[in-house]
């Protein structure tokens, strides 16, 4: 690639960089938690259709996707799930095809009086963009869009088709990457910029969600010793849970990536609610948990040793080994994934362009990291033969108060995109260029 | 009284017990937990108006009961904290007047799936009515109005003032017997049927309430280690309130009613919720909290321990000791009550009364209790010199799952306070029985 394209398009990255962080700021403003992703999907077809792409904006239907690998149960309902694809069609398809994938979705911002200011009304402070989703991620969704309108602005346009995705379920189940994968949408690579500090990320985890159901005998406060607390007999149950989450972070289970972290999978219990009535005591407690697995590690095995340990604790204690608990997958059933391991020319070739992007865009070697969370790379990774590339822009604060992402990140992670699609697609004369190239002339 | 009486008004307490039973049936059927009294109060106020009762409907004005002893904080809107009151203005005013109280709201009944029966669908099954609130305290409200019908029925009337008493509150407050007393309604004793298997209770427990709030810093789960778990900081505080909870319990804190008791107070953890996403470290978590109080033993010192023993722990645990809980009394700050340290006459006669016309009505000796629960009593015994008679049914269950009430309990319940009425207040030819005997001779 002429080191001529190189600039202009970065050029053009920084000519349009006050109106893309107009869009994160418009973008960000959509509160699109769980349920609630329709206003920025909306927002996002007509940013792709306003550019000329190709829009399929569909509803998942579970029944289509309800088989394949990778699928996660799914708990809520599925009225809102809509994901957006806009398709560039290349004439001449002489490079290789990439999907540009970003997520929508956001996780919920808490009690808002822990927010400094309202997380769905972003706000750029000293280089820092805050609120909910800036970073996680929808900075990325930003960078992917406007690293094609810089080739756009040279009036050139991918050499081969590229598949611009904004999906839903991210956060809870994936099954909106699994969704686009169903629609047949696939490519010679994937990008995915979560926010990651600009690395390439070479491994994620898996992970699986797990809901915790106690059930019990309520009776009136006053005969506390004739009924049980739900809510307490929790406690027993969480501390072993710690303990196996001890065991799977044995040094001896580690695989290459993670050697060297002491404790990268990590259980959280992250939501608990029990009993209705502060006099009555509680008969039922449902508790929330997260627990990370390391690719390779079957999600069969962990299930059945979750469930082991759960109820061998619930057997030892008076009141649950009358009533078990129940347990319920109501989210991720994700495997772990390792770029890292993947031995193929694409792969290779895939890194090595993302190098030599990032290298050209921001002056330094890109580093890599082994991440403690799960992204949709999988989805393209482990079933559809396909290398993702996860690098993004540097975020903090993501799933916390506060949440902010670094415009100048951001700006660098757009340049490279942009490089790193005129090298991996190779470009051709956008749509009408040549054209209007030729009547001024 | 002759026993010429006595029979007359059993007998009549039997012919309408089909018809008291209907009423408990169509009572229960009222959800009134707390903020939908309104229509379970409209049916008592349909009721006692039809008797002819004169009226008394209102809504707690908390500007009106603020200032007085007794008073619990208010969390929940008033606007359906409406009490009822049906008066008999006796028109010889010979005998002694009295309260007849019971509360209209009901603890929530938990999830609807743990129930045989839907709980607001209350139904008859041998010998037993079922239903949330039937037992604690519809059972008692229908023993009250039936027991006054009871007289009506020998057209005859309390030779005395008598307040009929549908309460809003009890469960949570006791703000609703306040504002009856602040309403001016006074008496030389009152009765209130709560379900102590036709027990007389000598002495209650104090009961506080306490919401532990807990707030630190939440992160993406990738990031456990970096940010702190608000519902597993919880586990270390409940841990010490128990600890404070044995102390109260020490055998030498227990006063003459409660020495026999190993554990008559109770710390129950009733409610908790935290957290809102299973992938994010929960920045937050709340429990609910009753403990219960001798009788004698001060509320604000009270107070001060719990506060020292959920700070002294939260300065243990690295994360609380940077974010301490905030502590929200949210409901009851009552103080026990015993009868039995109640050396008034007027006190004995009741005792003495109640006495005797239980044993009329069973032919058994009526037996004695102090409870480990809290009732209204406290603002007739503590704030206005009025002995309170706890006194009423079998029931079983209440605040759990397929609460139930035993009938022929009830039965005898709402003969013993027709014949504790007969004998209290005296009695006087009811309201135009004079005249319509005129008429008829």
């Amino acid at each position: 690639m002429p080191d001529n394209l190189n600039t202009r398009l970065c050029d053009a990255v920084d000519a349009a960089f006050d109106a893309q962080v107009e869009f994160l700021l418009d973008l960000t403003a959509h509160p699109s938690t769980r349920g609630n992703e329709r206003s920025a999907q909306d927002f996002m077809a007509q940013e792709l259709t306003s550019r000329g792409f190709e829009l399929d904006r569909w509803q998942i239907d579970v029944s289509e996707i309800r088989h394949l690998p990778g699928f996660s149960p799914v708990m809520a309902p599925y009225e809102d799930a809509v994901n957006v694809v806009g398709a560039h069609r290349s004439e001449t398809k002489t490079g290789k095809s990439l999907i540009l994938n970003g997520h929508i979705d956001v996780v919920p911002p808490g009690p808002l009086d822990m927010w400094e200011y309202p997380p769905f009304e972003p706000r750029v402070d000293d280089g820092w963009l805050y609120g909910r989703g800036g970073g996680d991620m929808k900075a990325g969704l930003a960078s992917n869009l406007f690293a094609l309108d810089a080739l756009a602005a040279c009036d050139l346009a991918p050499a081969a088709d590229v598949f611009f995705q904004s999906v839903v379920e991210e956060e809870c189940t994936g099954n909106g990457a699994l969704a686009c994968l169903a629609r047949g949408y696939t490519a010679d690579a994937a990008l995915i910029p979560e926010p990651f500090s600009e690395n390439l990320v070479t491994a994620q985890l898996g992970v699986i969600w797990f809901q915790v159901h106690l059930k019990g005998r309520p009776t009136h406060v006053a005969y506390a010793g004739s009924g049980s607390n739900a809510i307490e007999a929790a406690v027993p149950l969480i501390q072993a849970l710690h303990e196996m989450e001890h065991r799977w972070n044995d040094e001896g289970r580690r695989p290459p990536d993670y050697a060297q972290m002491e404790h990268a999978l990590n259980l959280n219990v992250g939501k608990i609610q029990g009993g209705d009535w502060t006099s009555s005591v509680p008969a039922w407690c449902v508790f929330d948990v997260r627990m990370g697995l390391f690719p390779g590690q079957s999600l069969k095995a962990a299930k059945i040793e979750i469930e082991q340990v759960i109820l061998d604790a619930a057997r030892e204690n008076e009141f649950l080994q009358n009533s078990l608990p129940e347990i319920v997958y109501h989210g991720f059933e994700a495997e772990g994934y390792a770029l890292s391991q993947d031995s193929s020319k694409k792969a290779a070739l895939a890194i090595d362009t993302l190098d030599q992007a990032h290298r050209t865009a921001t002056g330094e070697e890109l580093a890599r990291q082994a991440i403690t969370a799960t992204t949709d790379a999988r989805f393209f990774g482990l079933y559809a033969d396909t290398p993702a590339l996860v690098y993004g822009p540097r975020a903090e604060a993501i799933h916390g108060f506060n949440e902010r992402v670094e415009l100048e990140s951001m700006r660098r992670i757009t340049k490279a995109t942009a490089l790193f699609i005129a090298d991996w697609c190779g470009v051709e004369p956008r749509n009408g260029a040549t054209e209007r190239v030729a009547a001024s002339s």
